[in-house]
């Protein structure tokens, strides 16, 4: 009846950028997702999940890197020739989901967590499948809710244990990035093509530097490998202007307001981005959340194309260890911003939206990394083992108490004998391990055997094991009554149960 | 910036087959999943989460109906042309991972949770990405393992409150099917072809009856649209083989042994089968699960291709009422069976294996058609509305006060009057209106609505609402230190907070 009898053996193999995720890794991932849902819930967002497929048009190109292969998503053509497309982010689905119900009371203000999918050139820590986790609120041009998303950010990287001045989050206004732009423009817009080519530029501050940054706004800029890359071609007047801005100091959010509104001051789009940064600042004085957690900060783009207003993002300010032994910033682990035009794609009508989100898995890594993760739900500390397939219905009642003590209890399903037994109890982190053989069953009895006290000695003790483990029993037989007390009282020594 | 700009309008539209699943659902299926989990936990199997994508040989062709649209799957080509496509279940990846980490301490015991994709032909209930909840041991034959299978599934369902009596686990074993197929074929296997007819046929006897069987197993049958299905085409006294053996009464384990063993008693395979039933009887016995939760059941075949021994499903034994008015059986909410050969299609080497998977969404169905789900976490309860602009810090601290006091509350962002922000309230379901106007801000005080109240009372009163109101007031005026209190104890008359 096997679908593989006689033919080719397959090779087992995995997909380039995916990953198979383990029990540690995905227990710390779901005690941040919880944590996070209940700063998201406590705020008043409501939960929405849509499709992972959706139609390739709805989607929309938004990716914020154009030159990806493939154009950057996983498409496909669906039994009726049209092409789908898993999705690459949470806001298209949103924006579509909005424009489906247009009796959905405003602001609907919705959570989402879940994988997006994008085709990029895998790396570390760079996978096609990741996890976003994604706040909005759609259908309201009020800055209080531009304000909200900083103070969601905060109250999301403290709830995750990382303590006020480990983070950061930066905030700056696309309308005042455009009054710089008309500003240089002579009080003309630019050409869009050298808006674009002036924001990629702001963008790669951190990874160029300002004297790389003054080469791409002019120019162009060979890096160390030799390659070229093409400037905005700005005249140097225009780039001191951009240079000017950059120069701002993000330490203190009014003066950072005064200092933008003299450069911008001539043009309406800079002028309304100043006075939209003025009343997220506001909110945020109100609610107590001081330039020690939000600062504006003239060098932040964010890539997406959609953004109209208000940009965030979060940054962890300290290093991590990675695997190489480098110590690495940790950079952005949070961007959003307002993106008013959006939901106008499907309905014509503007429907202002602003929000953010969190890239899980960057929080994961960089959590790991530090060592701050708590753990998940308990996994089974206990393995009931099995000596002789006699006294089977004896291992069966044995686990079936333990389990109703609340002891999660595995009873070993296996067919090996019981030293590796022992083994597997050790490699599948259990803690005891409860053993009954002939002895025990004919005196009524279990012996319960502490797997760590027995590692413990076997490596501190080296030859004088033996003796040891004579006087300090890992392992202790008590009356069959006594067995869920005696775990207990074992597992207490690690704080367990 | 926009992309939107000049181009034309999308039509907002979800592929067919695909939903937009909202927050009280969401809840409800975040509520099942910790369920779910905690029995899981319980028995010591550990998480796992492979990617959504696989290569398409890798998952091989196991879906349970073959003449499914483009193969049951969605599939696309990767940038390096090879064929890849979203999974359709979590066994095949399982069995993946398993190959490529020959170091795992075995037997490896994991679940998954997650979405499965499927190109069916939808329709009511019936969806191409649903969720799958799987729990498997990988890498022993031992009955104990597929004994635990049928505990871990009576223990889940009553975990979701359905209680003992409204559920039922039937067991099988497909080596007792192919003793009988052994029998009527005259001691010898019958060919694959017709075997796989025959199981068809007894799979289709809840929508065919007994009768329907006799005709799909002889001649064939034709349905009352005229429809014809070609029969297995055995001699009756064939027929009457399989139908005595679909006779056995499944009321007593024991009884359907031995009459299973007499039917079966001269081949090998069918021996096998019924000793194999045997170890889980004994098993089941132990841990104290009888025939009213667990039952042997000769009609329950199981689709898949891969399953090689004891299979099982779960079914709800009462009705529920759908959304045309008719009351049906929900049928079988959980599935699954042993599948020795899945890992050696990559390794040539038997990994004997068995688990189930719970259909979540269909579960989901029947729980919230039954009204038997509890809450997931609590949403915003209480909205601070804003009547001017002018107290926006105001509105922000007690808002910040609010949520520090452990209350999930939301402070309204939108742009509209406070008549609207009402409505908003209710319709978003908030219990509890904070408001603050010109005289409230002038006497420190605070109003607060309990929107709950006002509701019961418009209804109830028609007229006489307003003298009502007047004497029973649904909005408190109280001074700004006493908010917190306040609202605690409106929320209190619904037991919330």
């Amino acid at each position: 009846m096997s679908e593989s009898g006689g033919e080719a053996r397959v090779e087992p193999r995995r997909l380039k950028g995916f990953r198979d995720i383990t029990a540690a890794e995905l227990r710390a991932r779901n005690w941040i997702i919880t944590r996070i849902r209940e700063v998201y819930e406590r705020y008043g967002f409501v939960p929405l999940e849509t499709p992972t497929l959706e139609y390739v048009d709805v989607l929309g190109k938004f990716l914020p890197d154009a030159d990806t292969p493939e154009g950057g998503i996983f498409a496909l053509r669906d039994e009726d020739q049209n092409w789908i497309a898993l999705r690459y982010d949470l806001t298209a689905p949103l924006s579509r989901f909005v424009a489906m119900n247009p009796d959905l009371p405003l602001p609907y203000r919705r959570y989402q967590v879940g994988p997006v999918y994008r085709v990029e050139k895998p790396g570390p820590g760079r996978f096609r499948e990741f996890y976003q986790f994604d706040f909005d609120s759609v259908g309201t041009a009020s800055m209080l809710a531009d304000a909200e998303v900083c103070m969601v950010a905060c109250d999301t990287l403290e709830a995750l244990a990382i303590p006020r001045g480990a983070y950061l989050v930066r905030v700056n206004n696309r309308k005042v990035l455009n009054g710089v732009l008309e500003v240089l423009g002579g009080g003309r817009p630019v050409p869009a093509e050298t808006a674009r080519a002036i924001l990629r530029s702001i963008d790669k501050l951190d990874r160029v530097g300002l004297d790389g940054v003054k080469l791409l706004l002019g120019p162009g800029r060979r890096d160390e490998s030799g390659d070229f890359t093409p400037g905005a071609g700005l005249a140097s007047e225009q780039v001191d202007v951009v240079l000017r801005y950059l120069a701002i100091s993000p330490d203190d959010r009014r003066k950072v307001l005064e200092e933008t509104h003299r450069l911008v001051g001539d043009t309406d789009v800079g002028c309304q981005g100043v006075e939209e940064l003025a009343r997220i600042d506001e909110a945020l004085v109100s609610a107590g959340y001081q330039a020690d957690r939000v600062s504006f900060d003239p060098t932040v783009v964010r890539g997406l194309t959609y953004y109209t207003g208000p940009v965030f993002e979060a940054v962890l300010t300290f290093g991590v260890q990675e695997e190489d032994g480098i110590t690495r910033q940790f950079g952005s682990v949070f961007g959003g911003g307002r993106y008013d035009d959006l939901v106008a794609r499907f309905t014509r009508q503007r429907v202002p939206a602003t929000g953010a989100s969190i890239g899980v898995d960057r929080l994961l890594a960089a959590l790991l990394a530090l060592g701050k993760l708590q753990k998940g739900p308990a996994t089974a500390k206990v393995l009931v083992t099995r000596l002789d397939d006699r006294y089977n219905a004896e291992y069966q009642k044995m686990a079936v108490e333990l389990r109703s003590a609340g002891l999660n209890t595995e009873l070993y399903v296996g067919t090996q004998g019981v030293g590796k037994q022992f083994k597997y109890a050790s490699s599948t982190g259990k803690v005891v391990a409860v053993v009954v053989g002939e002895d025990e069953m004919k005196s009524s009895q279990v012996s319960i055997k502490d797997l760590r006290l027995g590692e413990a000695v076997s490596k501190e003790l080296g030859q004088d094991r033996k003796a040891w483990l004579e006087q300090q029993p890992a392992q202790v037989t008590v009356p069959r009554g006594e067995m869920v007390r005696k775990v207990r009282e074992i597992l207490a020594r690690y704080s367990i149960g």
